[in-house]
């Protein structure tokens, strides 16, 4: 069916009797806007209509007495769709979704159980621009439901074009970097917490004359006691100008965006200010609207990236939370990640296949908010380089700790085999050839092996 | 064992090959910590053993190959813990964790999977006092990692300490409304978007007369189109005090908290100071640590309810995420919560029994952060009171929605018919009895019945 521009439509993948399907999809759609309907005054239904969720599609995807793909019943009108919400609308409970629930499991025997799809619509005027109301709204009570997974959400213009998103994107970075044509290469501090400020400052400069674009901050180095985020940034600014003189090549620092939330927006405005060349955000730990909010800031001078740290706690059941690609593709990008690091489908930290190719489609398809440059992440060695380019083509970072830091010859020689690797393959040389002319590759290569099996 | 108050110790359930959770566990305690214990010179490592992480109890569960209950080792000194990540800490991969794992699956063969209970501890000067470093930590990159489930936290005084938790608790909110010896009752807005001032303020003054404690917008009231937060809180003071004329009682409405995060607090103080009786936050979609920077601001001079809303996105998977004690219950009281609502174990969105006994016990247990007002929610009518009284004794929140609202007479005998339960139960006298002299609990019990099966 054709879609209304003044909806946000969220699908919701759930396990539910057959024939309670219809019940409680009207339920959701009425208890999650309006409130009550039936029970309206015809002139108050009418000054309300517009603010009535609808339901849009239910399809049953794996039956049990219910055939498979089946739509039960298209769309509804506003009002049209509420009016069978009557047996729930007067139940006690404190949403009519559960109201529905509660009426439906009382009427008459029990049928089979099936997996369905529901999809709502929510009128978009009901929303301020902020995750906190989508969230709340789309996924709020209904986290609480049972079996129920949000599964895609369909944002309008209406909504998305409050938000800027990427203030940088995957051509803003480049332009950062001076470097167009080939994958970013980012590097992972190994080890943060209870080093020094010259410590850290050797261990920086280790890995920039590998030849990294980015280097990072542990994403959990919260802690101040040897060396502030400030402090880091000054030092490693300089480091960073020392190793190019070496290198030839910026690099950018991502330093860690950490402290009280209602002091993230000056101490990233002042991190900025100082000469980071990146944020690292821990944004499930925060909140998407922070890092909306960043984003937006035009003071916050520097890209953001965004590490997925908790978002398995929303995404990683079967059955139950949010989606991985509309956490970390959909809502990352238009909340603002320029960069969005996210398990890659190599390592033993992994995504299923399929999830992470829409994630990634969500962070470059077409769209009003830039592009995001995906940084799949965990268990990445040179040798997988070529899977990656092959996987992700140009615009993508390869992001590398252990990778980096295990090389037999250290982090600098790690950085460099990574180089040779992505040189490599964007000339479709194979890596075992290439080895021959770059000694950091043939060890690292003799340490990891060739690509993934 | 006895353990460190120098420590966060969490406890995580995971799924794995019983051969493996030993070198997970230790790749856990290094790698969320110093990153890598093993390539250290012994100098470095002494310097940085304080704030290495340490393995405290692996446990079988469910047994494969295993014993349940076994504890296939105790405590670990730091260092010793770490002494076993060898074989783990050079692989590539970004987190320690995902090396052993990498490193472990290639060891030999398969042993059974069993379920199991590790408990990490993290060194307590490795955070800052933040939720975000708190989640970071212990169920950052974890989160996404295979089978697991934050099951159990112990925070140490020197991590709580930080947080001054409820500004008001139990004691403060009954101070606000001189009431000490009953539970509370609260009552929900059936309908909030899509309405005019007026209309809101008609409907407040409905369940006003009813005689709630406390009346509470609806959690996904975020649109200002009809009438601002600001504007509800003054028109509803207005109504509440010529409803105290007619009932003699106090009513505290609680504004939904909403907006731009890095503006919630601004918000915060001026509603406060407008004469909102409380705040509604929906602390999952903005975040804890907003929630806790509420609650420690002086000029935030109201409790704070916390709602549930995208907390079941977290809690709801039986193997996934974080058990909704520790959200609902225990991190909530510590970012200073006054009232907490949770799915209630009597409606259709309900928490298991045991859980929720166990959410109740963290809000109440003796501790440094006062202790916080239950509300649980979803599916509540006048027939469940003595049950509720049963099962939670005085200090507690019967909050309704749908069992005010759907009254046979309106809001108002909806409410009556609450308090004459509330009443008839303390006296323990039967509402069956009590409904001889209470027409809106007779009607009430007409329509819902009486206690829960």
């Amino acid at each position: 069916m054709e879609r209304s521009s003044d909806y946000i439509y969220a699908t919701y993948r759930i396990r539910d009797g057959a024939d309670k399907l219809k019940a409680r999809a009207e339920g959701i759609a009425v208890g999650l806007t309006v409130g009550s309907w039936t029970d309206l005054p015809a002139a108050k239904q009418e000054s309300v209509r517009q603010h009535c969720g609808v339901v849009d599609a239910i399809t049953v995807v794996e039956p049990g007495t219910g055939e498979p793909g089946t739509t039960l019943n298209g769309a509804t009108e506003p009002g049209a769709a509420a009016d069978q919400s009557t047996t729930a609308d007067g139940a006690a409970g404190q949403s009519a979704a559960a109201q529905t629930d509660t009426a439906a499991r009382t009427d008459g025997p029990p049928a089979a159980t099936v997996t369905a799809d529901i999809t709502i619509g929510y009128p978009a005027i009901n929303f301020t621009p902020s995750f906190a109301a989508l969230l709340t709204t789309v996924f709020g009570k209904l986290s609480m439901d049972g079996v129920i997974k949000l599964a895609h959400l369909e944002l309008p213009a209406s909504f998305t074009d409050a938000f800027p998103g990427p203030k940088f994107g995957v051509g803003g970075i480049r332009e950062r970097l001076g470097v167009y044509d080939r994958p970013l290469l980012m590097s992972i501090f190994k080890s943060c917490i209870g080093n020094s400020l010259d410590e850290l400052t050797a261990h920086f400069t280790e890995q920039a004359l590998g030849g990294a674009d980015l280097i990072k901050d542990d994403e959990i180095f919260f802690t101040e006691a040897y060396a502030t985020p400030e402090a880091r940034v000054e030092a490693y600014a300089r480091a960073a100008q020392r190793a190019q003189q070496e290198t030839g090549k910026q690099v950018l620092y991502a330093v860690n965006l950490t402290g009280p939330v209602f002091e993230l927006r000056d101490r990233a405005r002042r991190l900025a200010a100082l000469g980071a060349g990146a944020l690292l955000l821990n944004v499930y730990a925060y909140g998407l609207d922070v890092l909306a909010e960043l984003a937006a800031d035009p003071a916050v001078s520097v890209p953001i990236l965004a590490h997925p740290a908790v978002s398995g706690a929303l995404y990683a059941a079967p059955h139950h939370g949010i989606a991985a690609d509309i956490l970390l593709g959909q809502l990352l990008r238009l909340a603002g990640a320029d960069v969005v690091i996210y398990p890659s489908p190599y390592g033993s930290v992994t995504l299923e296949r399929a999830v992470g190719d829409r994630l990634v489609n969500a962070l470059r398809e077409p769209g009003a908010q830039r592009e995001v440059l995906p940084a799949p992440s965990a268990g990445i060695h040179p040798g997988l380089v070529p899977t990656l380019l092959t996987d992700l083509g140009t615009d993508f970072i390869v992001n590398a700790g252990g990778g980096i830091h295990g090389h037999p010859d250290g982090a600098t020689a790690g950085g460099r085999a990574f180089l040779a690797a992505i040189d490599a393959a964007q000339q479709s040389v194979s890596l075992e050839v290439a080895a021959q002319d770059s000694a950091p590759l043939q060890r690292a290569l003799e340490r990891w092996g060739g690509a993934a099996k």
